[in-house]
Formats: structure tokens, sequence, C-alpha cells
């Protein structure tokens, strides 16, 4: 295998946060699913916007998050993601390039605005997600460089792509590359709803081989195989991919291979605050761990440490050097 | 004297801020003076913020986060400011009217883009501004609502607004306007360096009576009367106004009128995080306590608390409701 030029390349939809602490009868008020992604029109999201209190603003998506976090570990990262050529897609592309990530993707020049998420924080932590993908859309095979796919480590897509009509074929593109090369490919489920619009095309990509690796919290599983025991589905996960990684929030994380199921505790927090970004930290430590060859309880224990820090705070990026708070935890960076 | 539509109305800068956390050298490397404001052209902006790391956005404004404190402690305010018709302009109008403030202040349809600042946040908790006026320095007189500024009780007024070209004719408008309704004029000194710049013309808006009220930190009034002697600035400020407030940090503040000078203590804190803000919040107290025809003790303990509140996150504007934080304090709202 050649040598690598990155660690971990992420491919997702470029978003940007639009963050705001409400209460639950906002959610209720506006026929929202708390804790869900939900897709909205540009009608829908002016509407959201006018009813929502005074808000932060920052860079977000969810494979971008997970590699900002993984940049933040000291690890190699690229990312691909589609903003427009305006005032936001400016602010995107600072952010992530001042995170020390490679970002090349063209904007786009023409069309829907970049896309932006309007998310309600509750005061139980729990947030729940309005996305106007916006320019996100825009993303096409053509922004697949090959060259950087096939000199990564392991090529890391999210769920999320399959709602854009040709993220999907990116995807796919990138999948293939990467195989082509020797690399690993990774997908996180990203949302339970999400599955249930993509479930049978998800089990079809673990089952042929374009995943090798899944990222799933606990409600996504279910989704995933229409089951409520997650013993079941663990074990069907364990026959269709070589390494399915679970989250179960403050009761840690499951990893599966064919060598078994192991369980890995979360780590200690002060207080839950936002987790928006807590799945997506979660898999930026646990794809650092492995590009480092940490075994899987290691591994486990990256991911819950910078899924730790980033729900302990607004926003979805970390907000301290990761490589520093592993190392003052004695875990390996 | 008529009713009042308006306990605070606040004219100033609108600015959208762009936060980061970062350390000494990065200020050192870029020739900043720490904890203070610099005023920067387009060309200094880009280039800070393209060296400047990861960002969290939010409306600012130092008169905006003022008046958001005093709408957020329960009082009604309105805000005067000039943004341009832009992306940025759109969130910031939001944000001020989601706060529960009127602002009907005209966008700029041409021009500059809407003002922004690049804050430097420093561990040790101080901010350092690099702001660029932008959209902010198209306002003039014909901004000021006479109606509006008449039904006010108080109005008050950045000494930033000095910087840019005709803002200070609108500022003069609206305390004419104001004493012409028996109401009252507040300003504060914004910054050192911003004295340093208008030093006469301050003084002389205190001693003709344009204005009746100086908030003031010891430094800005050090600046003003060219000393570093405190007890004779603050002799020479008892003459020059009718109320004078200086904060002192977590020294607390002191009051001076003719009636001797008090002090207050600041409320105590978990963590300082970042001061941005944290003289337009304790301006925000001291006026709604004001209003609410408190004693000048009472309206140093409010605008302690909620100067505490701003200082011990990220941004310039409350996150919680400042009427909660007072009344779980025991303070009248």
């Amino acid at each position: 295998m050649t040598s690598t030029k990155y660690d971990v390349l992420g491919i997702g939809n470029a978003i940007f946060d639009v963050l705001v602490q409400t209460d639950e009868a906002f959610l209720a008020t506006h026929g929202m699913t708390k804790g869900g992604m939900a897709l909205i029109d540009e009608a829908r999201a002016l509407a959201v916007y006018q009813a929502m209190g005074p808000a932060t603003e920052m860079s977000g998506g969810s494979a971008a998050n997970t590699i900002v976090g993984i940049a933040s570990l000291g690890a190699r990262a690229a990312y691909v993601g589609k903003v427009k050529s305006d005032k936001i897609g400016e602010l995107y592309t600072h952010d992530i390039r001042a995170a020390g990530v490679a970002f090349d993707t063209a904007p786009a020049s023409s069309g829907p605005a970049t896309g932006c998420s309007y998310i309600l924080v509750t005061p139980d932590g729990e947030r729940t997600m309005n996305t106007y993908l916006g320019a996100a859309q825009e993303l096409t095979p053509a922004d697949i460089d090959e060259a950087a796919v096939a000199a990564s480590s392991i090529v890391y897509l999210e769920g999320y792509l399959w709602d854009p009509k040709s993220a999907k074929e990116a995807f796919v593109k990138a999948s293939t590359i990467a195989h082509g090369a020797g690399r690993q490919v990774a997908l996180t489920l990203s949302d339970a709803f999400c599955v249930d619009r993509y479930r049978d095309e998800f089990v079809q990509l673990m089952r042929d081989g374009t995943v090798d690796l899944i990222f799933a919290n606990e409600s996504e599983l279910h989704s995933l195989y229409q089951t409520a025991d997650t013993d079941t589905a663990l074990g069907q996960l364990r026959k269709d991919v070589k390494l399915g990684v679970v989250t179960r929030s403050e009761k840690g994380c499951m990893v599966a291979s064919k060598d078994g199921v192991i369980e890995v505790p979360a780590f200690p927090i002060d207080r839950l605050v936002d987790t928006t970004g807590a799945g997506d930290l979660f898999a930026a430590g646990f794809l650092f761990g492995l590009v480092r060859g940490a075994d899987h309880k290691t591994c486990g224990k990256l991911a819950a440490l910078a899924a730790a820090e980033v729900i302990q705070h607004i926003g979805a990026r970390p907000q301290v050097s990761l490589k520093d708070l592993a190392q003052k935890s004695g875990l390996p960076v």
C-alpha cells in the first residue's frame, strides 16, 4: 500500500449551524420531533428562524465536525462538502481550514445559499435540528478528488449524504476509489429518520462491502434492523459489517466485530449543555484511535473523551485542543 | 411629563461579533493592544480573520448588548443602529428583535457590508477587539426617530458613536430631543483609546449637559481626566456630570453623585471565560435599576449581576433570562 496524505477524509453536507437554547414548548408548538433532524425547505427555514430566539452561529455539518475533531486530536484530515460562494460559505471555509483541515471543494457560484441548520437546544441538553440543505445539494461525483481519496487511510461518509440527489453518487465513487487503493470506508448512520428513509440501501452498502465500518446510536441501530432489541440488532450488525460501533449516550458504547462485542463506558462530565455534535465527535475519537493503530477499547475511550468535551458547551465543534485533553487523560495521541 | 413607550432606547454601532479563543502570542504577533478596541479597515479585517482560528459568531455592538440586557431584565427597550441589507444584517436584525427589542432602523441597501468585530479572547478571559465599522458608518440623524426618542425614559449612547462621521450628529440630535421631552441621557465612554481620540468633546458633552449620566471603567476615567489617580478623577467627574458610574472589574463599581461616592462589590463568579460585553451588561443592570426607581446601591447590584452572567461564557449577550437570575438573587425586577 502506498503512503498516505491524510489519515481521514470526510465527505458530508456542509452546514452552518444556527443554535438557540429554547424550551420544550417551542418544539411542540412548531411540531418538531425532539432529538431528530428534519429536512426543511426555504419557507419553513424562514418560519422556524423567525420564531427562534437570539442565536449563536458556528460552522457545523456532521462529517465536518468529525473531521475537525480528528484534526484537533492531531491527525491529518481533509473534508469534502459544498458551500456557496456567499458570506456564510466564507465563514464556513475559514473555520474548517483554521481548524487545520484540508478543504478544497469548489464553492457553488450559483443556486441555493450555503446550507443552514436551525438547532433548538432544550434545557435537558438535547438538540433538535431543522436543516435547510441549500448548496449542500450541489455536491456531485465531480467534487470527489480521486488522488485525495486514494491517499487517505480512512474515508468517512455520513448517511445524511443520501438526502441530496447527487451526493449519493459522490459517496459511491469515493468508496470505490478508496477500496481500489486498499483503504477503509466508514459510514455513520446519522439519524434514525434518515435510516428510516434509506434502510434497504444502507443495509445493502454494508452487505456488498461498500462500507467496512458503521457508526450508529442505539435508535439508529434499532431503526436499521427494525427491532427494539439491541442484542438482536448487534448480532445482525456483526454479520453485515466488519466493525460496528454503537453509541448509547451516558451508557457508553459497544464495539461489535468478529471477535465479539466489547463495551466502553462514557467519559464523566460535569454538566450536559448541548448534545449537538456528540455522535460526530465520538466518531472523531474512534477513527483517530484506528488510524493510530489503537485497540478497540482505546478507540472507544478516545471517542468518549471527544464526545464528552463537545456536549459540555454550545456547538458541535471542540473548544479546546482534543490532543491536550487526551494527553491529560493519559490516552495515546 | 408624558407617558413613555420605552424604558431605554440605545443608539450605537451595530456590529456582528466573530469570536475566537486564542493565546497571548497571537496578539503580540499581530500587534494588537490587549483589552482595547482597534478600528480596522477591510484589508486589515481580512488579514486578521485569515490568521484567526475557528470562530463563533453572534450579534454584538456595545449599546445593542446593553439594550438586549435591559430587555432580558424585563424592561421595554429599543435600539437604533445601522446594518446593511445583507445576510449578516439579517442575522443581526433577527437576534435583537428576538431578544424583545424594538429595532426599526432601515438597513443600508448599498455601501459597505454589515460591521464586524474580530474578537480575540485570551486564556485570562480578556477580549481584544478589531472592529470593521462597515455599514455602521452610515448611521445619520435621519435614523433618529423623534417620537421614539421622546417617548423613552432614558436614551443611552455609546462613545464609539464618535468614530463614524455622521453618527455623532445623530447622537446630538437624540440628546436634544430627549432633553426637550424631559428625559435623561446616558453615555458610556466605551474604551480608553476612544476617550483618547475624543477627550475634549466628551468632557464638553458632560459640562454642557448633553449627557446626564456617564458609565466608564477605571482606565477610561483615567484617560478622560489624564490622571492615574482615581480619587482625583472621581472628584472631577462629580463636578462634570449628575451621575457617574465607574466600573473596576472584580473590585466592583463606584457610583459618584452630588451625594458622594458609594461602592458596590462585584458579583461572585465561578469562572471568568470572556469579558466581552462586561461593561455593556453592567450598564444594562444599572439602567434597568434606574428606570425601576431603585436606589444606586441596588442599581449597582443589578449591574454586577448582569455583568457576572455575561463574563462566564463566550459572547457579549446573556444566555439566560437576567430577570430570572435577578429574582433568584433577591433583586427587584
